[in-house]
């Protein structure tokens, strides 16, 4: 099955890298409106999804997958904001002409096809959908099987509006059985997948990256730090800790560990502590921090625990952090370059050497000078869409756009030149 | 053994991706003059393998292990002009400031650890190892069995330069046992290799892409097509087709198959037999072009045989040539996306129009307008250094440069900014 799926899609993908620009922005157009017109037979079939989960999910996960009309005008809006934003398909870049006279030029073109592999959200469908046909790729959805009804009705309207406008309507497949055999048939159709994109906890990226035979962007798991350098203001260093925390804890590029060099400490912590505990955070402290948080040298508040050794490589997803003090900004590069993911870490400091020092030697996606982790994100830096955040090394690193899901040819044109 | 040289080149790998360009520069100067110094060494080390390999190597293979005095010349003037190339360590790009006032920038970092599998020739050892330091990369190197007391010498010389030069002698490590299950143990290396690099014949290409935890660059394999438009100068398609035929049969973009418009085939075919026929070069010629060349009507000239259904499937890499003859200039891009492995295919063409359709729908990392496929080379296209073909579609596509040995990171530098 996924083999015939797989052919259909690269098929459908060699039609669409050559569709024009004003096609493909007319589908996601279509698509918007569909999803609007058709919208009670979607919810009815979203309700049959909740309905089936009511017995095994928790209230969470049940939010997660519920669609109401405001989502389906929000997951509209987006598909709009997408077909406005410029086409990548066919942008040349590093024109030359060499010292022969061959003109040499680079373009971007499509990846091909795209497999997608998600979890319990289903506008999750309508987004990568959104994005893989504006970027000119085809792609295959393969959701999360308590899902399944509201994803075949969303396919459903994309299908509809790929007829209505010219397009093939294989550019968006959906594997639309719960059989998880099929995830790992997906990874190993190297014929006809150009890259697989994981779309959920770590779990899903650890299982992807073991058992695919195609390049796969991992990402989605940040274990985020901030170091305080004894030149940074206290009170403002506050303000960026507390956003990078509890803005949305339960972000990849919320923040898990505060590094504090020990010069500020004695004063910065007690204030962190306090400041925090009011929004609900409970702390995990090294010994470094915790002998300076102990009341009368005795006991630790209740918000604060002493960490465990394996506290600094968990993610927290939720209101806690980690506290540690450093005796040097050195400690902290290293400290965060044994913790991170490579996903998002920042210095808040007033020295200029210190923050191009902490910028040289961690390597991170994204590294922050006096900056909240939180911008990490597709919409923040200015992408307008945003596909995943990887925290791999090849290809594309950080918040990635529609241009990261574009490779590019070489397109060399002369006079009957020849070798020499 | 495999995880403590990962470790080891990890280790090594931080510290060069903050070493000084002109210490990565000064470490390929000090390996060319090391390398001149101790010939005698290393042209010793060379006869073992060449004697070694006298019983069971064929004379191609023996030739492509030989080192001489005029070859080690030749890799350090190589090794001197990649050290002269710029530095693409910490090169920044894609500048902005945002509407917010956070300054954001890319700036080019080290993949990290690249893992190097290769077959007999040993300059390959040299030339890795130049291309990973000028690019701040730890490199692992696996070299062919054959080649194992020429290597063992070469990389002894290279840990002489780390060492003298001040770098880590882990930087550029080598894999000093033919074990073929250390081949496999480093495409696992995911928790420490970063890119593996085969450098080498399809079947050593399809084993990593099979076997590999860790994202593969494949390519150098090029099923290569030249298509003659009818409105092609004739005496100038010869000499392109020629040029790309013939001037190195042996290399992945040397051309494979011809095919030629109905409307130009009854003239230009026999010439184009005539003319390579006199190179040595045969025909394989699908029956469309064989029923234009038989001799009065009766018998092919002796050299061409009719093509087999596999022949245009097939990488030549020798005197031999497909022929086939097409109604139109769908049909050739048809002919071409079907059978090219996206290498380098092109055009021949006085036709604008036809030459814009053939470049927009042909999708190779490589596509040429009048102009011989063998271009698609580093040196050729002007990057200074080539590290491999790629015909994969992720991260760097066609002739891959030291840049293409890099990734990239964010860095945002705000003044204590929040998100909103």
């Amino acid at each position: 099955m996924l083999t015939y799926m797989g052919q259909k899609a690269q098929t459908a993908a060699r039609i669409l890298a050559c569709a024009p620009t004003a096609q493909r922005d007319a589908v996601l157009k279509d698509i918007a409106d569909r999803l609007i017109a058709a919208r009670s037979d979607i919810l009815a079939a979203n309700e049959r999804d909740v309905e089936a989960g009511a017995a095994n999910l928790t209230e969470a996960m049940i939010d997660r997958l519920l669609l109401n009309e405001k989502r389906l005008g929000a997951m509209a809006a987006d598909l709009r904001h997408v077909a406005e934003l410029p086409d990548p398909v066919g942008e040349a870049f590093e024109q030359r002409t060499l010292p022969n006279g061959l003109q040499l030029r680079k373009q971007r073109v499509p990846l091909g096809v795209l497999g997608v592999i998600y979890e319990s959200r289903p506008n999750v469908t309508i987004d990568i959908a959104g994005l893989a046909l504006k970027s000119g790729n085809a792609v295959i959805l393969r959701g999360g099987s308590e899902t399944i009804c509201s994803n075949k009705a969303l396919v459903e309207v994309i299908g509809q509006s790929l007829r209505a406008t010219g397009l093939p309507p294989d550019a968006v497949q959906f594997v639309d059985s719960p059989d998880r055999t099929l995830v790992l048939a997906l990874l190993r159709l190297v014929k006809y997948v150009d890259l697989i994109i994981p779309r959920g906890g770590a779990a899903l990226h650890n299982f992807c990256r073991q058992n695919s035979r195609i390049p796969v962007i991992t990402g989605g798991v940040g274990i985020c730090h901030l170091y305080v350098d004894d030149s940074a203001d206290p009170g403002k260093a506050l303000d960026v800790i507390r956003n990078a925390k509890i803005q949305k804890p339960s972000a990849c590029n919320a923040l898990d560990t505060v590094l504090v060099h020990r010069a500020i400490a004695p004063v910065f912590l007690p204030m962190l502590v306090s400041c925090l505990s009011g929004d609900g955070v409970v702390f995990k402290a090294h010994e470094s921090a915790a002998s300076l948080l102990r009341n009368g040298g005795q006991d630790l508040p209740l918000s604060i625990t002493a960490a465990a050794p394996d506290d600094f490589d968990t993610e927290w997803l939720s209101l806690v952090l980690g506290l540690k003090v450093v005796l040097s900004l050195d400690e902290a590069i290293a400290h965060v370059n044994a913790h991170s993911q490579g996903h998002s870490d920042g210095i808040l400091t007033a020295s200029r050497r210190n923050a191009e020092h902490f910028v040289a030697e961690v390597d991170s996606a994204a590294v922050y000078v006096n900056a909240s982790t939180r911008f990490t994100d597709g919409a923040q830096f200015g992408l307008g869409a945003e596909v995943a955040i990887s925290t791999q090394r090849l290809h594309a690193r950080g918040p990635m756009g529609l241009r990261e899901l574009m490779t590019y040819k070489w397109i060399a044109t002369g006079d009957y030149h020849v070798r020499l």
